[in-house]
């Protein structure tokens, strides 16, 4: 019998996550019933969004049970099928959470989707040409809806869904500036993202700071934002933004341990017209096929290429997804699991 | 020779408004040049927006220079006229200024526009009928979008906006809460506007206990808020909002003097999905005819029957505004002329 290791949300954080939120244990795979997949993982994917998961508290989505599974998205191979649909050595991607094995429904719809790895490697179906990509697809293209010429910006820009919003923005001919940590990541951002400028926010830690390095990098101004963290770098960016500049709200990840974080000055939304707007790409699930044919595209003609970083094992997982969240990954977090 | 009373703005407001800001002149009327009309102005109107016209500082519009005539919606009756499209005794609605008479450019668009008293009574074209009825339409219509059955909120409830809001939502089947001060606007709300319910701010003066009414007023949660306020009734209302909620941002009266006003949780935008637009009417010009055909009905089927404060003289202008800014009006602030 095939064993698998799983890793559940044990207590819920209180204030900030720690290890000792989740447990790892050891369980037997079951046996398939009648349409039945097994998938053996290859790649989990970390994501921002799992923190907000952990709270009892109504967060951006439902609470993660205690005791279970945590939820994430995975990339592996068909190993065993009780389906037609799937045969053993397919290549798959869906939410199969932290584990090395997850038993998927094959028949029903969207929890599980082939993937061709001819041009795409097929990590990134977690990153640039999956939830990531198509979120900041959504953020950028339906919400920020930008003409060529005005000047976009995004924070934690060399993440997964930064980087996705660079090639993305490029193609449309906007000025992007990004928002990092650090000189390296900066760096990254222009020299291998397609960033025309990006700003170092442990140079410019408060809101004085960051909007006067907004206003040398955004000579005309902002006309979209796409929000990944929340906090003064909000307060900076809505100080220089054009009438009618359009804010996707995408995370809020300084806000997650439950400390205060409020907008400054909310009557600039007035003052310039502002549209802000909050949303979670699983609830637009008619923009993937388009997001994910031109992130498929922009990745196959290298035209964006993300970068990741990668922990080893299962057991690696929440030391490196409580590393996400300060940013110490550089781009996209996976755990690699075969 | 025609003399003719102007109250300029003399001095910028340090913090709160005060009469001492106005001044008020005696000049001539000036001789009409080809093209021109004179009108005679009936009521001014006094609207919160002019508050924020008063400062230096970038403001949801352009400054109010000093020394000039007080910006201002006007009607009238045209008492001399170099232009075709005019006659002597045409009623007339235009920005005229905080003063008694104004030449006008008659062939200038959109400058003066004539209208119908015999249902609409002419002071009505400054409130239900002109750009506070236009105000509440496009923030219900154009933002906020509701459908039959859903809650929608407004603040200053019993004002030109909020009583047009009202007359506008209930055609529309949404459920409407209002938010007034003092039980006699509450009251008013409820048996003359057409309400379901208004909460008293007064009763309710902090976040919580107001999140405690919006609560009980709105057992389905809120689907739309239309802000005319700020401060802690929106950080009350976003606590309440229902996933998809809309916020029309038209004033936030509690800022304009410069006091820091944060909105306490912006990941609410996030965790509710919410939308939340600015907007100034003025923009809009597309949606007027709409909006004035609509209110022009309802105010002549006496579905909207909007009340008015009326004061005498123009030099009793500042102290109605400076009154209208604390809340001391009824219904729509005229300053009657004639």
């Amino acid at each position: 019998m095939t064993q698998n290791q799983q890793i559940l949300l044990d207590n819920r954080p209180q204030g900030e996550a720690v290890e000792s939120n989740f447990r790892l244990v050891q369980t037997d795979v079951p046996a398939l019933q009648d349409g039945e997949v097994l998938v053996r993982h290859h790649y989990l994917s970390l994501d921002p969004y799992m923190r907000g998961r952990m709270n009892d508290s109504k967060s951006y989505a439902a609470s993660q049970p205690l005791g279970e599974v945590m939820i994430g998205g995975t990339v592996g191979e068909v190993v065993e099928s009780r389906n037609p649909k799937f045969a053993v050595g397919d290549q798959v991607v869906g939410m199969g959470g932290w584990q090395q094995y997850s038993v998927v429904d094959g028949n029903a719809p969207g929890l599980l989707r082939k993937v061709d790895t001819t041009h795409v490697p097929l990590s990134h179906y977690l990153g640039a040409v999956g939830m990531p990509g198509v979120t900041a697809y959504y953020g950028l293209v339906k919400i920020i809806a930008p003409k060529a010429g005005e000047t976009v910006v995004v924070s934690a820009a060399t993440g997964a869904v930064g980087s996705a919003f660079a090639a993305l923005a490029k193609a449309r001919g906007c000025r992007v500036v990004g928002i990092a940590g650090g000189p390296d990541k900066c760096r990254y951002a222009t020299e291998e993202l397609g960033f025309d400028v990006c700003i170092d926010y442990r140079e410019n830690a408060d809101v004085k700071a960051m909007a006067r390095a907004l206003k040398e990098a955004c000579p005309d101004g902002i006309d979209g934002y796409f929000e990944n963290v929340g906090g003064y770098i909000l307060d900076a960016v809505l100080l220089r933004t054009n009438a009618f500049a359009r804010v996707a709200v995408c995370g809020m990840i300084a806000g997650y341990d439950g400390a205060p974080l409020p907008l400054q000055n909310p009557a600039l939304i007035l003052i310039n017209r502002l549209k802000i707007e909050g949303f979670i790409v699983s609830e637009h699930m008619e923009v993937w096929p388009d997001a994910l044919k031109e992130l498929g595209t922009l990745v196959g003609t290298g035209k964006l290429r993300p970068r990741e970083t990668v922990a080893q094992g299962l057991a690696a997982a929440p030391a490196a997804f409580l590393g996400l969240l300060k940013g110490k990954n550089f781009g996209k977090q996976l755990v690699k699991l075969v």
